[in-house]
């Protein structure tokens, strides 16, 4: 949130801009800012709050009782980018301890440090497997033991009459689950909300998402997703592994927890943000590993959201915690069913064998899936467009806890009824083979040895509803069952997603697109009934489910990649990928992902891949921020503590100069030094004056750092007496003394592809003499987006 | 090879380091050096040879009558680094033309040039399937008939005596296949030799090499392949594919032969290294997807190789790119095989159907699968070891083209006999089923209705021989023929892995870690007489290939993934990851891998992933080279020209300063021009008299510069009057602005990072005034590597 003080070139962003955004909530959840009794104080142009201004982890006000005086109605402006986020540092901090430290360290010792980061990445792989199987075994417990009660009731009721009574049964028993799901994730964890990824997008590309991988958000998410999915909702929980992983990753790799306050003292050099986001993608990989059964899709969604640079070694690592992933899982799970040492589930989601013999593809089928890849991108898109104005609407009216448990119950209520519903006046009644795979096969009004295929796809949990619609035998289920399927399950889903209950986006798509799809395939089958075998409802329906989920998500190569796993046969490779190329293709031209959609919603300065194309004429003389607020060398403290503590500028990064003159000429530039570095200073008041005075003064060394990291107290919490305040700091030990520039010339896309390639948080715009004259931040590139007409403009705000 | 002139502090690099390297030809048959001629003008400390000074794709000389007088023993040294190496400018020189030209472009233009990045993606495909289809075909035809011929001999004679007649006919037409071969790759394009893979890494990894994606090198290689594959020495078709997919793409995206001296007047824009060489990493994972039948594979291949920064619309390229190449090789040999529309063999090599069922392993397994994993990461190493020192003895022994073309057709008639005597004293007799799947059964001395189980392995390609280890049924091998054709086979491989033919190493590992892998099955059976069906010979040879693969060749990611595609089943992930992980570790304990072994020793400047992890304690300062000659704004023709033709400097960056003041004292820093602009902006004469006179002279454009891309000329080649001499040129317009800059306090892991992470070639060291110091280049970082004695630093030498 470095030097916001723009020119004042920049329209716009006056008084208002700060009020527009304040007290916004965010999406999923997310509490409001809840400094409104600071910005009294505060008469500064933007009107940040006075504890916003801290670089930490966790929120320093959640400590307080916070008061919530939330307006009824609140205004929000997707144009709008947050200073509320700050950035990872994925750039090292090479000063002078820094380097100290490494050129001591023998070459045994970085062969150590190799061996822990594969030691740590098996642990990340073990443990996410092991939440992953806890997840499965108990929503398995829990919905078994749902379905078979109100199954027996249902039997009970369709003899004698009565059937309201087990549809209030069913009702109250979702509601009830899903209020103790949305109870824990809005009142005690919001960020927990939903499926975590656009989170992890967003932690993975170098934003610092506060809370996000925090022990407590673990916990709200696992009994979370417990919940929503035991409680019938539309949703998977798959999505949710992902975040889960990224936190035990975050975990792991700190060698303690903050939350319990256990310090093991292990992996200590591992506490920066360099090495935690390396170890978070191995952490997000694991979770797609565990969750789809995907130990290479894993790592190519990490690659593909987060990575900065491809290391080769670090490649080998996330696959290493994906592989160990899946397969704990997979070993688990042959334990609990009984044929230990089986390695065939390697996930949650199992599509089930796919034998190549019975459902191969012919060439003139090509087109068809193209189309049908064409359809999953406008369902997809439409699906993201309602999904979007839900949101919206929930911003404005539904953010205070209690509404979003409300909203929540409401949901599973409605699904519940329209389930019924739906059951009960469908007539599509299928005879029950005798190896029938149904688990609760619903006999309702059929006649004996029937069932009724609405409960398939209704009376199930979502991932066996999939599995059913791509492996039951052709003609399982009427086309009038699937139509009506798809056209609610799409409703619901779309009405689920953005709720305050954890829980993934990723099953109910697949669900959606295996009704149409399979309704496709019967379809087409229909039209040449003298050979309707060539087209087998079960490719059809994997072909509808992958373009559905395309359509929604939008992901390239890792998507096509986890389908492939998923389905455990190369060969549909071609198909998916065509598949998922035209969905993306067409549903990119009405709008987003529904990843990007969200993160946009929450006003996260989110780096893309490349600049705009068309931003060649924007210079860093234009995007920088200037002035910018230098230190001296040798700084006396009184002024670092004014600076750091003056509300109306809460910069992050503060060049060092050689010399401030006393004209306003800037001053050379010789390094870079962090508000964190500067907290940790003055707490431990290495300032010169004592130094000289106190001889065995311990040298401030990097574990004193670390051992911050990365939960820095506020500058509020540091006392500085008014003598101490006369002391000098000399920053140049502590300083990065080689911090990347760039002059003031250089062209928007090349300041964007160092900053981005490099994950930087901070570039120095010098000029000619290298002299500071500005600094760039993420805030200040990613205020710049393509828009429909052209290069658009992000207002900053303090939402 | 930017300014090499080093501070004196740098020892042994005096006038016998370049006398050493000199003349040392370069692996794979690559030429030598023939500057000899020019030495004797050259005084210079380095003695570099004037026309190696130029920076182009071609080599200059290449036109002249070479005069060929190499030494009889040429000493090598693998402590060198090759200045004859130029980088490639993977960095987008920013200069006022380009700037111009981006900012005229609209949002549809870059759309449009989006949509033609796809469309030569779409070709690179085709393209390169159709060769690999090609290839397949003549090889399996040409094979066939000379296995047929020769069969008909054996058998002719099993009866009547005189089999050493067969022997002799069988050897002749090896020989013969290879000398073909190998007359091509010798005299014709000894950059042709080999895999290509080394060259492609390089490539990819930004180092121009010589003559690697021409399309005189495609013809020799796909020639050369076919000629050594039919001619029966132990290589395989597959690796070949990926160089000639790299040169498909170099061709296809530039839109123009210069050898066919053909412009077609297309895809103009792309005619820079940056973009040039994201194609070819298309064309090279396009390469892999059609060898392997690994689309996924191939882009991991291709990203493992190469990617400085992962780019998803980039990754979705290649992706595209692979897909479309392994359909199209697909297609057409469905087609050939009668077989139309049947997509079951999408790879060269093809492992043929692992059924789950039968193959599946258990978790006792995995241990005997490490155990496997480290023999083959032992042999591999020991592969590595002899093929090294072989490899030196070629370098120095070996080096005339007629010397390489008789030790490929000796290796050619010693397989010939090796196999003939294997198979004749095999008594290993099969009964031939009634489906039996033996392309050519021998019977030889085996009573009626057997064959020969040594001429499964020995007579048929090394493909069929794989797939059979692979799939034919337990008990269809006795040991001791699996010892015997293992020991054997490593030799024959070994041996003929470097020779001046075109030829891959990948299927003569697979095929000799599948025996030694159905070996250990067979005896791992044999430990538990009452159950032996537990140890599938064909899944332990699948690991054994596996393990054998990755001794050798000790990829990570990307082969994991080619294993897992090629054998169509996802389940083998584990396994095989763990095998290639154990044979990885193994390996690099002993010696790298075989690829890094001949990028050394062509003393190719790589760039390795990360720094040397001891090298924190070397600052820009001691790596740059310095001093640096620079070019002020506006500077003298005759300067420039001097500059250039000065043979003991040949730079190619160079600062643009401020203004050279008459002192010593170096200059502020405003821009950098490379060697290639100012030959472009000489030999149009661009100078600022001419401007002033001929008002309507045409302004230079960035189509200028495109045209004589990649091969500029020379500067002898440009004339430049006495009169020109004296004018002036301004380099403002042309120059790089903006180029990246570092302190000289920065770190050595600092600067490799930003250098690999934005793939630069020049990278300038400023003091704190901004003022040029010094100047980093890939040769500078590449020559600091760890070494078994801590950091080592490799001499830099003309070779």
């Amino acid at each position: 949130m470095a030097n916001i003080t723009k020119k004042v070139s920049w329209s716009s962003r006056g008084d208002d801009s700060g009020l527009v955004g304040e007290g916004t909530p965010l999406l999923n959840g997310s509490e409001a800012p809840k400094q409104s009794r600071q910005l009294s104080g505060a008469g500064s142009v933007f009107r940040i709050g006075r504890f916003s201004t801290v670089d930490l982890e966790e929120d320093i006000t959640s400590e307080e009782d916070p008061i919530r005086e939330q307006p009824k109605e609140i205004p929000h402006n997707e144009k709008l980018l947050s200073l509320k986020y700050e950035s990872l540092d994925y750039d090292n901090v090479e000063n002078q301890l820094f380097l100290e430290e490494e050129r001591r360290m023998s070459h045994m010792s970085f062969r150590c440090l190799e061996i822990s980061r594969w030691v740590i990445c098996g642990l990340i792989g073990i443990l996410t497997g092991l939440i992953a199987c806890f997840i499965d075994i108990v929503v398995e417990k829990l919905a078994g033991l749902k379905y078979q009660v109100i199954k027996e009731k249902i039997e009970e009721f369709t003899e004698v009459g009565g059937l309201s009574v087990s549809l209030i049964l069913w009702a109250v028993l979702n509601s009830t689950f899903v209020m103790v799901g949305a109870i824990i994730v809005a009142f005690i964890e919001p960020i927990a909300a939903g499926s975590g990824i656009p989170q992890i997008k967003c932690y993975l590309n170098g934003v610092k998402i506060p809370r996000v991988v925090r022990l407590k958000t673990l916990m709200v998410k696992v009994f979370g997703v417990i919940c929503s999915v035991v409680g019938g909702l539309a949703v998977g929980k798959e999505g949710p592994m992902i975040h889960s992983g990224a936190v035990v990753a975050a975990g792991v790799s700190q060698g303690r927890s903050t939350s319990l306050k256990r310090d093991f003292k292990i992996f200590e050099y591992f506490r920066r943000d360099t090495e935690k986001r390396d170890f978070v993608s191995a952490g997000a990989a694991a979770g797609v590993s565990a969750a789809f059964g995907a130990p290479v899709g894993g790592v190519l969604f990490s690659l593909e959201e987060g990575a900065s640079f491809w290391n080769q070694m670090l490649t080998w690592r996330i696959f290493f915690a994906s592989m160990i992933s899946t397969v704990t899982l997979n070993f688990f799970l042959s334990i609990y069913h009984g044929k230990t040492g089986d390695l065939s589930s390697p996930g949650l989601i199992n599509f089930g064998r796919f034998e190549s013999d019975s459902v191969a593809y012919q060439l003139y089928e090509i087109p068809l899936f193209i189309g049908m890849g064409a359809l999953g991108g406008l369902l997809g898109a439409l699906f993201n467009v309602l999904n979007y104005w839900l949101t919206i609407f929930r911003i404005r009216y539904v953010h205070r806890p209690c509404l979003q448990v409300m909203e929540a119950m409401l949901v599973a209520a409605v699904t519940a009824t329209v389930s019924f519903t739906m059951i009960y006046f469908s007539n599509d009644c299928q005879p029950l083979g005798p190896e029938h795979t149904e688990e609760y096969p619903l006999q309702l009004f059929c006649a004996d040895g029937e069932y009724n295929a609405m409960a398939t796809a209704f009376f199930n949990t979502p991932e066996r509803s999939v599995r059913s619609l791509f492996h039951n035998q052709p003609g399982s289920y009427n086309p009038l069952t699937l139509g009506l399927f798809t056209l609610t399950y799409f409703f619901l889903a779309c009405w689920t997603y953005g709720l305050a209950v954890s829980a993934g986006v990723f099953i109910p798509s697949l669900l959606i697109g295996a009704a149409w799809g399979r309704l496709c395939g019967i379809l087409l089958a229909s039209f040449t009934p003298n050979n309707p075998n060539w087209a087998d409802p079960g490719k059809y329906a994997l072909i509808g489910a992958a373009a559905q989920l395309g359509g929604i998500v939008r992901m390239t190569l890792s998507l096509t990649v986890i389908m492939m796993e998923a389905t455990g046969n190369v060969i549909y490779g071609l198909p998916i990928m065509l598949v998922l190329m035209t969905a993306k293709i067409v549903g990119d031209y009405f709008e987003e992902g529904i990843y990007d959609i969200h993160i946009k919603l929450q006003s996260v300065p989110f780096l893309h891949w490349e600049a705009p194309a068309t931003s060649h004429w924007l210079t860093a003389r234009e995007v920088m921020s200037s002035p910018v607020i230098c230190f001296n060398r040798i700084e006396k403290v009184g002024t670092i503590v004014d600076t750091l503590s003056n509300t109306s500028t809460n910069h992050n990064g503060f060049p060092v100069v050689a010399q401030v003159s006393d004209s306003d000429e800037p001053a050379k530039l010789c390094g870079l030094i962090l508000r964190s570095q500067l907290i940790v200073l003055l707490k431990h008041k290495v300032f010169v004056e004592l130094a000289q005075s106190r001889l065995s003064q311990r040298k401030l060394q990097l574990k004193d750092f670390r051992d911050a990291y990365p939960r820095f107290p506020p500058i509020q919490s540091i006392h500085v007496s008014q003598d101490e305040r006369e002391c000098m700091m000399d920053l140049t030990e502590f300083m990065n003394p080689t911090p990347y520039t760039v002059p003031q010339d250089t062209s928007l896309p090349r300041v964007f592809k160092l900053f981005r390639a490099l994950g930087l948080r901070h570039l120095v715009v010098v000029d000619d003499e290298n002299r500071v004259i500005g600094l760039v931040t993420r805030k200040d590139l990613a205020r710049y987006h393509l828009g429909k007409h052209g290069l658009e403009e992000l207002q900053l705000a303090q939402t």
